[in-house]
């Protein structure tokens, strides 16, 4: 073993890139409880101080604390920022995104246009020669986008049938395997490059091989650009990492890259806790590193991740509300090899959030299973109790398809570190859709025949069977566009926004998965419900158009555990998945799709009319796979039996839970809540559900919050929503009485 | 019909987008003799005053008047230019490449380093901002190429086994169909290639839809772009144009486009001639137009194609010598339907090297079959013996590739006009891969292992089934990495400097070919023949190389008539397309290869160490399909008659060959000379050769030109090289030498 690698052991990962086969052969699974955990040391306190008065300032500037405009991001664009140049000494890991901290780069590639309007947004110009050479001389991903678009295409997405689409910024999830920038260092992963390179086609250039050559050139480009950015901050990255805080910094800079040159919305970490566990674990038995220093260098590294900021146009923020990135982390997770993968760094990540306070970033992921040391669930759900900012994903299942080395993508899709990528694909509204099957395809927010010119129902009560068959020829319909979209907008970004720092982090020999997502899930099952047990009357306008629906009788609503609603949702579910897996998909990859929405099902909503279940015209969509307002009538656990009963293995791309639980429901003392909490998260994750998003808070505290956003105690009020977290009082007041008016569970 | 198609007839090309029907339609078949042309008007001695005095100060600067260094060229990069301020009235077609004349543009998106390297070499230094501009925000075609070749393209690139490849500039060998802009206005082409792009695809969007449709989206652009071009000069060419004059002027419009947009080695104007006489025999009937203005038309119209420019590095000055732009134009030909297509407009376009003298450009081509009427053939032999400035190709050969509409696309390569395009493929040298054959793979001139690995030859005298097996095996090898060489380059060429100016005044459902090149023909096949038929024995180096050869008796050459030698010419040229013929070619396109070399032979030759023939090691090679200097011993004919052996349909993209005729060996009388000629060209493509490039003057006028350049009877002084013409004083001195080294036929 080099000296690098002292102390560790293990072969494979010697000889080649396998991260997962070091962290198998040199991990310490921890069993033991929070009691080890050291307080924030004084650097940790100045700096995190300092952090927060910017934040104050940013928040005070209208969200927005300083914009660059005369310079394009990229790996190298700037010298190397501190969050302060008095304390620059104390950041035990050094690295920002621009020169200033919370500074916004300049990011057009994806849209020339979305990068200008972000800064005349917050009173920034950016300097106009940018206007010549990013429509003239080099077009952008967004331009490429629209160039192909077909009018059909267009009609649909102004119509928000389809929504949330990456036409205009980066596609983001693709997460790059960070850990191999600190286990190799760079000359090793550039060799293994430049080997692909060499082995990349036999010599027939069909446009797939020389597409693949060009990215493979880009990526060892792009590892070489790292090492210069790291040598400007005095580090040299050519070699691995020789100890914990060589491991953090490296990682932070493989990252960092990624965030300099990318602004997809969902810019990831990664599995990284366990990773870096080892080598703080070989520091602190070589005596060379304190469990405070190990814990400083952890929140360090999470006061960089809660930085991380990019600048977006007011159409992206009220899909993705709060200025979210998504830089989710992992902690936890069952190996393959029946062991747990916890350890000590899994609760000193948990651990940032007591330190420095709740934050929504980066959004912390537990990997779990009732499996999992008692001690260490137990202090997850302490966490949560304390700072609802936190969510849990099914390791039970995750494991099955992706292995024990997957990291979360963006809120909560899993791709296997390293050895995948994901092409991210939004979501298509199928409450929406309904509304087509019954209006003959016309939008009736708009009048436009959008959907398929199908006969409208004229019945005085929808008939189940004729509205059924019509919603499969919507469906049909809605799901080749929706594919074809995704594949027009996959080839450009390949084309114009390539991430070849996060690519260069992945292998070559990639598996390529092509996620798609659902809105309005619930609406759907619950309409469907509705006209088959119930009487559905449409009211219709002067052309006929159902506008609303009144509902004779009862019906079984999806979210009480009651199968005749739940099998509607499954059957929704697979029909969907099916009809988009018949497609053509770009590069082969493999189509997957998800019930999650982000905050997006407020933007969703107010585009969709009166849906046949009740829900009227405007109000938002419930989120992600969530049961609708109201529909929950038999408690909170109900509500998870019936969410737990979607197969996960057909929405790969993930199926989002948001809960929220009143603390006087989970108990009257801390113990008996965080006994509680934990018995609800075995319960429910057993039965094979996928996600788990949970607040622990009543509607009271979300009143007072929205009334008085100035007190103190909420300038850091993190709360869950649909696959991500936020600081409350940074949502708009709509998106505030949306999750406001979600239900809170009072009992169990 | 329109207004502005008042007395033109037929149907097909009303409704769809169709230049060829029109022809046949409306144009005027003219058998009478030359005796109607007209002198140049004062405004043609004029301005071509002004433009020689342009160029003599351009050849005094040391060949480059002025360049671009601050304006990216593209097709409204510069307002107006004209000749001159204070003639700018007298032109009749107005439009310059840059806002000056002969200024060259700075024409980065083939390869920034070329550029730039460009302008340093002539003393200019472009703006430093397009040094980040076009290597970091926007990557050039250059780059791209080198970025995705392998090692071993890199080395045979090195080696000049496959040389002249387009990956530093524009591939060039598009020709628009300019005449459209004409004929329809841009209006009408917006609307065809809108619904062209509504029609793209059935919805599945796959790789080659998706970028056919950005395609498409481009082209669009493009044409709106030459709206805002000719609307600088006060022209709206929205609509057609309403008489000759804003006919010639609305085609060069969209020729001027393709220009200021594109630096490809050539830029042919294509097919014009014929299609514009319809115009001007419109307007002589209606009494609008005298024959001296629309000579003038003419006139101004080649003028501005002498004045096309690009700037060029060294390294291409010495592939392409003498400044050639192949603005190829085409007279005469034959129609499908049995008529003649001679107009009185081709005999206008041979008239302007008399009016204005003899020019290298255009390259205008004689689309030569014996069934023209007598009267053009004998004025086109009477150009040629005057001015040496036109070539001639087989129309009898070519109307059955390729109908009655063909352009010839580069020096002598067809096309279908406005519905085909050409991927330009450089060239192979051939006889190089003979010394690989023999020297296991090794490159003599390098001693580098370039081609396969084999067994050297190490008999005493060379035999001739060991040598044809190796061979077979290095022509496999070459044929598969030059075909997957160019794969390479067209896919770049397409993503980073695609054609949108061109290509939207082209069928959208395009045909395409994959240009290839033979360069070293005749060495091969009399290295073959003097294996086959005399003794050959290597001169070794101490590693075993040959570097000489030795050859023990006679054999028989190509270029005399014998069909040992041209059996074996045409053996070489089938086995070749047939290998190349078996590979996988990008977007599907059709495999050609040619025998054309330009002047590139000389480079070639410099590069290729001594071959079996005799040829000495760095001496030229033969130009195209010319027989070897010095192998012709048995007269022109003979020498005609063996090029004439080679099947047209197995080098489709062009068969060159160069012919000097001593004035005297043609006769004693101009009658005589041009009766002798025009017998020669009739008996010459009777038997269904391709192509001839005719010079009528003697070597001593070239040694006296190489020793007085300075006299004012050479300053236009205008030789056929093979494929194109050139003044011969533009020509470096070891070129010059390489043209008097030529065989000049003093006998027939």
């Amino acid at each position: 073993m080099i000296e690098q690698w002292r102390g560790f052991t293990g072969s494979h990962w010697v000889d080649d890139v396998n991260v997962r086969d070091f962290i198998q052969n040199n991990y310490t699974p921890y069993d033991g409880d929070e009691s080890f955990l050291a307080k924030p040391t004084e650097a940790t306190d100045k700096l995190w101080g300092k952090l927060q008065e910017l934040q104050h300032q940013e928040r005070a500037k209208g969200g927005v604390l300083d914009m660059e405009t005369e310079v394009v991001s990229g790996i190298n664009a700037y010298g190397p920022g501190y969050i302060s140049e008095e304390l620059k000494d104390l950041e035990a890991v050094v690295g920002l995104q621009t020169d200033k901290p919370l500074k916004r780069a300049f990011m057009p590639y994806g849209g020339i246009k979305m990068a200008q309007e972000a800064c005349t947004t917050y009173g920034y110009t950016p300097n106009p020669k940018f206007d010549q050479i990013f429509n003239e001389y080099h077009k952008t991903h967004n331009q490429a986008v629209f160039d192909a678009y077909t009018p059909e295409m267009r009609l649909a997405r102004k119509n928000k049938i389809i929504t949330g689409l990456p036409d205009t910024y980066g596609r983001g999830r693709i997460v790059g395997d960070y850990r191999r920038v600190a286990l190799y260092g760079i000359d090793f992963l550039v060799a293994q490059k430049k080997a692909d390179l060499a082995n990349c086609g036999c010599g027939t250039m069909t446009d797939d091989i020389i597409r693949q050559r060009e990215e493979l050139a880009d990526q060892i480009k792009a590892l070489n650009a790292m090492k210069v950015m790291a040598a400007s901050y005095g580090f040299d990255i050519s070699k691995p990492a020789n100890n914990a805080r060589e491991a953090v910094q490296w990682l932070y800079f493989g990252y960092l890259a990624a965030i300099k040159t990318q602004n997809g919305a969902a810019m990831s970490v990664g599995r990284v806790s366990t990773f870096l566990d080892i080598y703080i674990q070989r520091d602190i038995n070589e005596g060379t590193l304190t469990e405070a220093q190990a814990q400083e260098l952890i929140d360090h590294l999470v006061m960089k991740l809660r930085m991380v900021k990019f600048a977006r146009i007011p159409s992206y923020n009220q899909l993705f509300s709060g200025d979210p990135v998504w830089a989710t982390l992992e902690v936890a997770g069952f190996g393959m090899d029946g062991r747990h993968m916890v350890t000590k760094n899994d609760f000193r990540f948990l651990h940032t959030l007591e330190n420095m306070g709740p934050s929504p970033e980066p959004n912390l992921t537990v990997l779990y299973t009732s499996k999992l040391p008692e001690n260490f669930r137990k202090y997850a759900a302490k966490i949560s109790i304390n700072t609802s900012s936190i969510q849990y994903e099914n390791d039970d299942v995750m494991r099955v398809e992706w292995g024990d080395d997957y990291s979360i993508c963006c809120c909560v899709s899993a791709t296997q570190t390293g050895k995948e990528m994901q092409f991210f694909g939004a979501r298509a509204n199928l409450a929406k859709a309904m509304l087509y099957a019954i209006n003959g395809g016309i939008d009736c927010k708009t009048g436009m025949q959008v959907g398929p010119k199908l006969p409208k129902i004229t019945s005085e009560y929808l008939n189940y069977d004729e509205v059924m068959a019509n919603y499969d020829i919507v469906l049909e319909w809605l799901s080749n566009l929706y594919v074809n979209v995704l594949n027009l907008i996959q080839y450009m970004h390949d084309k114009y926004y390539y991430e070849a720092a996060e690519m260069a982090l992945i292998d070559t020999d990639v598996r390529r998965t092509f996620a798609t997502g659902i809105a309005g899930f619930s609406h759907v099952v619950d309409s469907i419900s509705a006209i088959k047990y119930a009487k559905v009357k449409p009211i219709r306008d002067e052309n006929g158009i159902a506008v609303d629906f009144e509902i004779e009788g009862d019906f079984p609503r999806y979210g009480n555990d009651d199968d005749r609603a739940d099998k509607i949702a499954v059957w929704l579910l697979k029909t969907f998945l099916t009809k988009l897996k018949k497609r053509h998909t770009y590069r082969d990859s493999e189509a997957t799709t998800s019930i999650l929405t982000i905050t997006s099902n407020v933007v969703y909503g107010k585009a969709t009319g009166s849906t046949p279940d009740g829900r009227k015209a405007g109000q938002p969509l419930a989120p992600g796979a969530n049961p609708s307002y109201g529909a929950e009538q038999s408690g909170l656990l109900a509500s998870l039996n019936s969410v737990a009963k979607l197969p996960y293995e057909y929405a790969l791309d993930g199926i989002s839970n948001t809960q929220t639980i009143s603390p006087d429901a989970l108990g009257h003392s801390e113990d008996e809540r965080i006994n509680n909490l934990v018995n609800v998260l075995d319960g429910y994750f057993d039965q094979g559900p996928h996600h788990l998003n949970v607040n622990v808070f009543g509607t009271e505290k979300l009143l007072d919050a929205m009334e008085h956003p100035e007190k103190p105690e909420y300038a850091n009020f993190t709360i869950r929503v649909s696959g991500y977290a936020v600081k409350f009082i940074d949502l708009t007041k709509e998106q505030q009485m949306d999750v406001i008016s979600r239900t809170c569970h009072k009992a169990m």
